[in-house]
C-alpha cells in the first residue's frame, strides 16, 4: 500500500492506494470517526454492493454494521433530487454531525456522496472509497463535489475534502475493460501535463496495465494521485495552477455535452479533447513534433476511441459555456512538451475550429 | 450608517446598518464585484420587489440593470427544488463564477440565496440585503445558509459568508408589526446572553422601537449585529461559544416543529423557548429571581405571544432531534444573569418537562 498526502490550505488527508484494502476498511474507518459513538453510513450502487459489499461489511462487528444507502448507476441520477432523498434517509436513520459517510463506488457516487456530506447539517465528515479507475486517479482527490443541472454538468457543488481516500485496485477487477481504458486517459493527462516518468511507464507497460495487473495499476494510480495532490496542494480553488488539470477538458466537456453524455465515457471525451489540445499546441509551434507524436500514439495505444458526430458551431458554443470561463475570457490549457502544461488566454476561434475539424475527420470515420 | 466588521477564520466582511442605504446600493455593489464585467443577479420575493425594487434599481445604469430572480414568500418554498430551479435560471441567464448574487428580502431569501451562492458552480460571491428585522439582526450575519428537508428545518446547508451585508432600517417601514415584534425577540436574546446595555435599551425604549423609529431601530440592529459578529468571530463553526446563540432555540425549534411551522413566527417560538430556558435557569438557582423577572417582563413587553397547543412528549421528541445534538449528548443554553449565557449538558428531562408545563399553562390560556 502506498500513501500519498494531500495538503491544501483548508485540509490535509491521506490517499491510500493498494491491494486488499477493503477487508481492513472497518478498522481504518473506526479510527477516523469523530466519536466512538459515531454512526457510519455507506453510499453505494446496487451493483458495487453486490460485488464488493460483503468484503467491505465483513470486518465490521455484527452489532455495528454500517447503514447502507443506494444510488442507482447512471449520470441521470446525479441530481439534487437524489441528494434530497438521501439526506432525508440520513436524517430518518438518525445521522447527526458526528456521523461518517463513506462514498463507495465510482465517480458519480463520489461526487454526489461528497456533496451530500458537504451540505447535510452544513457538513459532516466523509471518506472516499473509489472503485473505478477514473474515480481513483481523479475525482476522489481534490475535494470537488457536486451534481448536474439540466443545463450542465457539475454546475452545483462544493469544495469538501474527505478525511481519507482508500483506493483498492483489486476492485478494478470487476470494472468493464472500456471503463478501465477510459480512466487511463486521465492518467495519460497526468503524464502529459506534469509527470514524464508516468508518461513513460504508460508507454512501456501498456499490456500489463490493460490486463489489469494490480502492481502496474497501483503504480499508475499512485503516480496520478501524487500529481494531482501536488497541484491541488498548491492551488486548491483553481485560481492558477489547478487549471492545468483541465488539459483536454474544455473541448472534452463540449464533446460530452453535444453528444448528450451518451455516446462517450468521460475519459473517452477527454481523450478526444486532448488530441485536439495537442494539435492546437503543435500547430502554434509550442509543442515539438516528436512529443506531439508520442502523445497521440499513447492516446491511441489505450484506445479505441468511440466515434461520434457533432457540428463545430455546437461544440464551440458548448465550450463557451464551460464554467471555467470567467466573464468572457477563454482560458485554454496547452502543452509545450511531455510533462509540461501551459495555460493561455489567446487561443483563437480559428485555431479551435481547425483542431476540431482535424479530430472530427477521425471521429466520424 | 454604522459599520460592524465580522472577522472569522475564513472570512472578513462589513455589515452596514443605517437609513437610506438602498438608493445607493448600486455603487456599493459595483465596488464589490470581482470584475468590472461581472453580472449582478438579485434574488427577491415578488412582494419586496413591488415595495422596494424601484428604489434598489433606480441607481443602476439603465444598460446594466441587475437580472431579478424570484422566490415566493413562505417557508414551504425553502427547499432544494427551488434552489435547483434558481440555479438553472442563473445558468440560463449566463451567470458565471464572477457573477454577484444579491439576496434581497427576509430570512428565507437570505438563507436560500446564500445557499444558492454557496453551491452554484461550487460558490459565487453574494451580498445580503435583509429587509426584515429578523434577517437584519440575525440570519444575515454569520454565514449560515440552507434549506429545509421534510424531516426538519435547515438540515441542508453550507457555511458561506457574504461579501457584505447592507441592512437598511427604512425597509422595516413596510414590515407587518407582528414580524417586527418577532424579530425583536432575537435582539432580546442578544441582550440576555451577552449585552446588558442592549437589554436596558430594549427595556427603556420599547415604545419608540415598536413605533419603528429609525434611530431606535438602528441602535437595536447594530447592537444585535455587533454581538453576533463578536461571537461568530470567536467561534465560526459552532464548536463552542457560538452555541450560546441557541439560547431559547432548542425548545423554540421544537415548538415550531410540533405546531407545523404555522401557528408561530420563528421569533415568537424562540420567545416561548427563552421563557422556558429562563425558568430552567431560575429553578436550578443559576439565575437570580430579579434578573429572571426582568427577562420575562422584557419578553412580555414585546408580546403578545400567540397561544399554541402541544403535547410535552412531542416537544421533547422534537427537541431530541435538533441537529445540535451530537451523538446523544443534550446540550442546552441557560442564563446566569442579564448578559450571561451558560452552556450545560446536564439538563434533565424532568427539568425540561417542568419548564414546558409552565409555559404551556400560559400558551393554552
Amino acid at each position: 500500500m502506498r500513501t500519498i498526502h494531500v495538503k491544501t490550505a483548508s485540509a490535509s488527508y491521506p490517499v491510500h492506494v493498494g491491494s486488499n484494502i477493503l477487508p481492513h476498511l472497518a478498522s481504518h474507518l473506526r479510527k477516523l470517526t469523530p466519536k466512538t459513538s459515531s454512526r457510519i453510513f455507506v453510499l453505494t450502487s446496487p451493483q458495487i454492493w453486490a460485488l464488493w459489499g460483503r468484503q467491505l461489511a465483513s470486518a465490521f462487528p455484527k452489532e455495528h454494521l454500517p447503514t447502507v444507502l443506494f444510488l442507482p448507476v447512471g449520470e441521470q441520477y446525479k441530481r439534487l433530487s437524489n441528494v434530497e432523498r438521501l439526506a432525508i434517509e440520513l436524517s430518518q436513520a438518525g445521522a447527526d454531525r458526528s456521523s461518517l459517510l463513506v462514498a463507495f463506488g465510482g465517480g458519480i457516487i463520489g461526487d454526489l456522496g461528497g456533496f451530500l456530506a458537504a451540505i447535510f447539517m452544513r457538513g459532516i465528515p466523509y471518506v472516499q472509497v473509489p472503485t473505478t479507475l477514473l474515480a481513483q486517479v481523479d475525482s476522489s482527490v481534490g475535494g470537488k463535489t457536486g451534481v448536474n443541472l439540466t443545463t450542465g454538468k457539475n454546475l452545483i457543488g462544493s469544495f469538501h475534502h474527505p478525511l481519507a481516500v482508500f483506493a483498492d485496485v483489486e476492485t478494478l477487477e470487476t470494472l468493464p475493460q472500456r471503463e478501465l481504458r477510459a480512466g487511463l486517459f486521465e492518467s495519460i493527462k497526468s503524464g502529459i501535463i506534469r509527470d514524464p516518468k508516468l508518461f513513460r511507464f504508460l508507454e512501456q507497460n501498456h499490456e500489463s496495465i490493460l490486463a489489469g495487473e494490480p502492481a502496474a495499476l497501483q503504480r499508475v494510480v499512485s503516480a496520478s494521485v501524487a500529481m494531482k495532490a501536488e497541484v491541488v496542494g498548491i492551488d486548491e480553488r483553481e485560481s492558477g495552477l489547478r487549471m492545468i488539470l483541465n488539459f483536454g477538458h474544455t473541448l472534452g466537456h463540449a464533446i460530452e455535452a453535444v453528444t448528450g453524455y451518451k455516446k462517450l465515457l468521460h475519459g473517452e471525451a477527454i481523450a478526444w479533447g486532448m488530441l485536439a489540445a495537442v494539435r492546437v499546441s503543435r500547430s502554434r509551434h509550442l509543442l515539438p513534433e516528436k512529443d506531439a507524436a508520442r502523445m497521440e500514439q499513447l492516446i491511441y495505444a489505450y484506445g479505441p476511441l468511440p466515434h461520434f458526430r457533432a457540428r463545430i458551431p455546437d461544440l464551440l458554443d458548448a465550450a463557451g459555456r464551460d464554467k471555467k470561463n470567467r466573464a468572457g475570457a477563454r482560458r485554454f490549457v496547452l502543452t509545450s512538451g511531455i510533462g509540461n502544461a501551459v495555460v493561455v488566454e489567446d487561443v483563437t476561434e480559428a485555431e479551435l475550429i481547425s483542431a476540431l475539424e482535424s479530430i472530427l475527420r477521425e471521429a466520424v470515420r
